[in-house]
């Protein structure tokens, strides 16, 4: 539904369609597609979103940058310090350094001498991600990779010294099934032009001609990221960024158009509402469907994005709860973007390692009744709680995802109606076959196998596979 | 067994020592006790070791120091670069530090900044240790108190600018059941004294005279470790080292002389023959019964015990194989004494935290067969493979932990044998007894309950508690 | 004759420009200046130099800059280390920094920690100087004031974290009798959008259209600079840099429009051809008269603008060089701008102190030759060398400065013709006027006094004033 | 006289004595060496100071050490910002340093990366200097050899990781005329051994046992210092020190026994009253003759010792206030210890080479009045001030130093009475004998020639010969 294949072409005999697409392609497609999309949210908003995006429902999210040196409270620590000035900033920054002490002066520091591209991207083929998004240029406007319009707050010219975006993207793309994206902020918050456009009630657009409008191209153009994850409009609407614009030469004319995915976060009330699938808030997890393709982005510390040192092991979700989320997630129709961040030396900390690792173990005994699934009619049931539903019409299956191992051994479902004469059940990662009977109305009661404690083919949820069930 | 009672004074009449001991107590008390000792490896060897320490049967061992800033391969970092030149040292540091960088600029960045002794000691308690191993000077020298004989190459000079014994000191004494103590490296790997004294075959003595006795008797005297680590004894015999005239007077003077334990590492050639209870090697671990108290010191993370920024989780050992460590040393008579690597600024990251609060977790349920337990007379199973064997003879229970759930829900022990009307078996964190069925010969089938997922009281070993066997 | 008063004007009748002043005044002043100058050599070179400038004759130069933090060889350091890679550069930087340490990376400590615009000030009016240029940027791109177009490479967010330029600018103007004046440089020699221009040929404009351009504008609004001393023009022609346009600007609207003096370097081909007074080379000093208005700027330091913390004392010119150097360029019509290099934390070294104060000094004695004189027909003596002559038309005064004190006592100058009866002889510092006799052709001998050494107007050169000579 | 020539051996016969030695030397010269001083004040106080040390007049002091890194205030920083408190120091600290940065922090920044020694050894043999003595280690404890002692806390381990003492002393010693010496402080500020013997009154004598006195042993065997300059006796007596045990040993058994000189600084009360010469306060210049060797330690920044990069101009003396203190000293016995600070990079700053340079200039045409010169019956002159007597009675030469030149061309000198047919009167760097008359009672008028100022001998202070005067 949400990414329906071609439907309406479908109606047209194949060989017909080859014969125009022969004649057409050479000379008509540049043009055509220059024409396809418009600068105007009617018209982007009308472009169907790739059908890979819909299908890899699992994604990592990367928040790394000049804040992953301080790594105290929040990514967002120089705001909190300088503008907000949290007492618990201002005092980390007077107990811990000298009084003059710049967060600009923190850029040296992000030194990133550990940061092996290919190892993270080892973890998060293992994790059982379908894409990355990394942090190219957060709210302080360090870009990751050398922009030529951040001279000296890059990672070229500064810190790393190294084009951070490239070697993620070459490391990345050279692993199958996973697809490379980039984040990027639009506004900065203490950028000079940005704060003198943000005086003038943004009638000035000094900062987007001259800084962000040339970077999005020159990151499109370079890297062509096929997930471009845009935020951060430091208040301005869509016209001060010329979003609509730069969304028109995506779609229709970057080296992406054709599988470059995007997201809602292009100027002050363009979210959950125009661009491509929808973000709404951070940590956005309704528990219901929604009518357009959606991302649920989270962190697995649950009090920052970037990397903090002192935090603890309870601030970490546990696997169990990042299984929940991925699960009501998918059920509901959205991806899943789970968030890490790496240390300013590019480690990927034990912990957020075990968590990823954890989570492909798991995904790849149910990864069946996550990846390329649907929507069902329902979303969870009706009678026992925590069993969340997808399914894959063609297959004819419906998943019931469980969280919650019954003590009787019986799993009751109330929403599936099962076909007496087909209708099978299967455990995921178990071999034979379940029993099960219908419940008088509605439902089916699945007797579970009796399973010791190393024969379970997973620990942190479990998924039944149902064939036939309306 | 472990703690032969008293073997030699019970030639003489009982009654007549009692006498004698009423008599001599009150007034001589003092006085004999300084007598009580002599210098000498005979009779060192023969005090009793403190009670307590056989109980409590699991300590956190703390590396933590100067080697914690590079926390690069492993705490011998100094050595292996300037002593042993293995090159991905020397690289390291080619590549990271100017040219004439050295060991000793590492001191002020060793900032101790997020450093809460009462978070540690909660953490520490949490995780069911009873005792806990600080190394108050490993052999880079920099001493973790403000040592008046390593000035400016201590913590309350340089770098933390605090008294971080003392603190750890305090924190851990203020919760019960834990105890403090101090590992001590007696010999420095690159101290001038030390050097010249080595290379005059220690005929020389500088070293220990005016270096590491005063810092001992320092140690002692201030913190009142009650358990001292001693290491590296640089090839130097004890004599060198003067050990036995140390221990003596530790035994007989200082204020821990009645509840102090020591190892066995006093000299070239003590390890595992003379001093307290014998460690013989790292990670030592020999699966069967000892005859003397001895400890398996080993450590979290496989390949180092200062911290390593660039470890992954494969590196540490997993919950499971901790808790198998815990069970194995204990059966045999030994204690575990597991080894943790806090940053530079003072945090236990959060994959150790994770583990050491999986301990806890796991000796909150099983604690019962492992605290102040005795080694039965098998300590492994024969016929199941990974059970182990602890008991309690007063209270007539034989402890079985098992590794493995029996997958056909029945669990064969060849080793025990029941008493047909009074044996009783439990499962710890279960209500209810197991049903059992002696074996033919000698050994009993045990029939496990039949548990879901969440009933298990634990995942990773369990533990029988059988009344009445023999 | 330099600055002529107005000789076109004087043809009308003054009663009636007045009138036409008053009437056209209100309405249309900015429409006609904005008409005065065209942005073309032909007109901008027409512009008379404001007087104040040719009556200054001494200045004080100043390179300041992240330079100053390596304080190594020269202020062209990044450019010999990265780009030449001049072995002496490269080498020091391997053996003093990390691998991978970045020029970018001096900019937090270049900390001006003892920076008193105040007591710089102070030093500038003692050594008589008139006017002090101050690099607001060199070629490394580094502004001293917070540039919004050097975001996190100026020394407001970075380093000094102060607007150096404008505590300056109070400091100087709030001493009488000193002028204050920018020096910028046009080109950056990493800057990417520079580097991006200059692979075009110079057919792009990014650079200076978003960032020189910007910037200068800036410059002279916020700082108001009476000298504009601009540099490096990358190799590119001034049509590149659109420098026509911005002088335009400068004479016709900008606050500054009716004092400001502007040098030569404005573009490939413009040096000593075109804009203000001619610079022609460093350390222009061409011995003979010129026919426009020119600087002679130089540095103490023989080998380098920028400060050089490995500097001898031989590498400095001595109080007799450099009043040597004043006293040439003034006779030939030049002014001379001598440059210090002020170090890291802000400090005009004692070095630099003393021959600064030593010029003061002299220049409080025999000024009355220096400031406001006019160029003579002779420029140096044809009889008696080292003796260079200037003059006031107006007073009637000839000046003849000699550097080397006769042995015989009696000074022989081939050029003046006394007037027998009314030309009189004075020493500068000296009361009584001295005895002289026209020798046979033209010139005059004059006696000196017979001071002792203490009795000396002062050390490095005196000045004879001669009234009614020609 | 001051060094008097056996005077109590005199009464025996010189022939006598010769056969004697030739007697006694080959066989028991060592023995009877070794014996020759005892460690009492009466034995060493009779000792005669080696005759190079009063022939040399003019030496070099060098402060340098950890000090020279904040190089702020005083090279008394550590005591002035700790123990004091002084908010100067104080607020410097916190001004510019992180809150926990502690003094033992600035040691890896003393980097000493430009320090060549044979480049500071040819300035100091271009200040026409006899000998040099640098702080081998000052209060702070630092000592800038690799002692033992001072692990880590010293400049072979840390900061320079260079034996700074043994390249000086190669490249003193390798200039013909220079001899080398060396300061030492016998307390330490902050050492905790000495602040306990402290806190004992000195009973405790942990500290020169330990620290002291196994490094002055060390400093003389190694070095072999012709100038061993002790300092800073923390308020202790000379016994706490073993001051005369240490005194008899290097006058008995040490490598420099018979060529070393060493100054009254020896314990509480030793100064000016024990010990080699005497010192007796920092800048001491009594301005009349003693009738004990002595030495006036001053130094060329009027208010620190150690270098100070906040220091003006007008901080440093002039080289004719220093040519004063030079000719005031030796006139009256002493010899001048000209103090320099170097900066913590090893250089000698330019201020401080002029100044030595300029009185190598002065002295090469003077140093026949200076070096080898004794004093005379009369110091300063009684009718003319500012002229000052040296002698050297072999040669029948009196040597009138003036520091002004009389403006009338003739100097009244009211000591010396001239032999009318013998006595001559030279002008030192002039060729010509000078006329004089002389004075009605005593005194002689001599006139002076008339030279230009470019014939002047020298800047700064002139001298005469005269022979045969009485």
């Amino acid at each position: 539904m949400l990414v329906p294949e071609l439907p309406r072409l479908s109606l047209i005999p194949v060989q017909l369609l080859l014969l125009l697409l022969l004649l057409l392609l050479p000379a008509q497609c540049p043009a055509r597609r220059a024409g396809r999309f418009d600068p105007t949210w009617e018209s982007l908003d009308a472009r169907q979103i790739p059908a890979w995006f819909d299908q890899a429902k699992f994604g990592i999210f990367i928040h790394w940058g000049v804040f992953s040196v301080p790594s105290f409270g929040s990514e967002w620590f120089w705001w909190y310090w300088r503008k907000e000035k949290i007492p618990k900033f201002v005092d980390f920054m007077k107990n811990n350094y000298p009084p003059d002490f710049q967060y600009e002066d923190f850029g040296p520091l992000f030194t990133a001498k550990f940061f092996n591209a290919n190892q993270w991207a080892d973890i998060f083929q293992a994790s059982g991600a379908k894409y990355v998004v990394l942090t190219s240029k957060h709210h302080e406007g360090f870009t990751l990779w050398g922009s030529e319009h951040a001279w000296n707050w890059n990672a070229v010219d500064e810190g790393p010294k190294r084009d951070v975006v490239q070697e993620l993207e070459v490391a990345i793309r050279r692993r199958t099934g996973l697809r490379f994206g980039l984040y990027y902020s639009l506004f900065e918050w203490f950028h000079p032009l940005f704060l003198e456009d943000e005086s003038s009630s943004f009638q000035k657009r000094q900062f987007p001609v001259s800084k962000a409008l040339p970077e999005l191209r020159e990151l499109v153009s370079k890297y062509r990221p096929e997930v471009l994850w845009a935020d951060g409009d430091g208040g301005a609407p869509d016209s001060y960024w010329n979003s609509t614009g730069f969304l028109a030469w995506l779609y229709n004319e970057s080296p992406v158009r054709d599988t470059v995915v995007t997201n809602d976060r292009w100027g002050a009330g363009s979210i959950c509402t125009h661009g491509g699938y929808y973000t709404c808030s951070d940590r956005y997890n309704p528990g219901h469907l929604l009518p357009h393709k959606w991302e649920n982005c989270m962190t697995i510390d649950k009090f920052s994005w970037g990397y903090r040192r002192d935090a603890r092991i309870c601030d970490y979700l546990t696997i169990e709860e990042l299984v929940k989320q991925l699960v009501e997630t998918v059920s509901c129709g959205g991806n899943l973007l789970m968030n890490i961040g790496p240390t300013q030396d590019g480690i990927i900390s034990p912990v957020f390692e075990e968590r990823l690792r954890q989570m492909g173990t798991w995904l790849k005994v149910n990864g069946e009744a996550i990846y390329a699934s649907s929507t069902w009619r329902a979303q969870n049931d009706t009678v026992t709680p925590d069993v969340w539903y997808t399914c894959k019409p063609k297959e004819k299956l419906v998943y019931a995802v469980f969280l919650k191992w019954p003590t009787s051994g019986e799993l009751f479902l109330g929403a599936p109606e099962a076909t007496p004469a087909s209708t099978e059940v299967r455990l995921l990662g178990h071999g034979q076959p379940l029993k099960w009977t219908s419940l008088e109305k509605t439902g089916i009661v699945v007797e579970l196998p009796r399973l010791t404690f190393h024969q379970m083919p997973c620990k942190w949820g479990w998924a039944l596979a149902l064939t036939d069930v309306t």
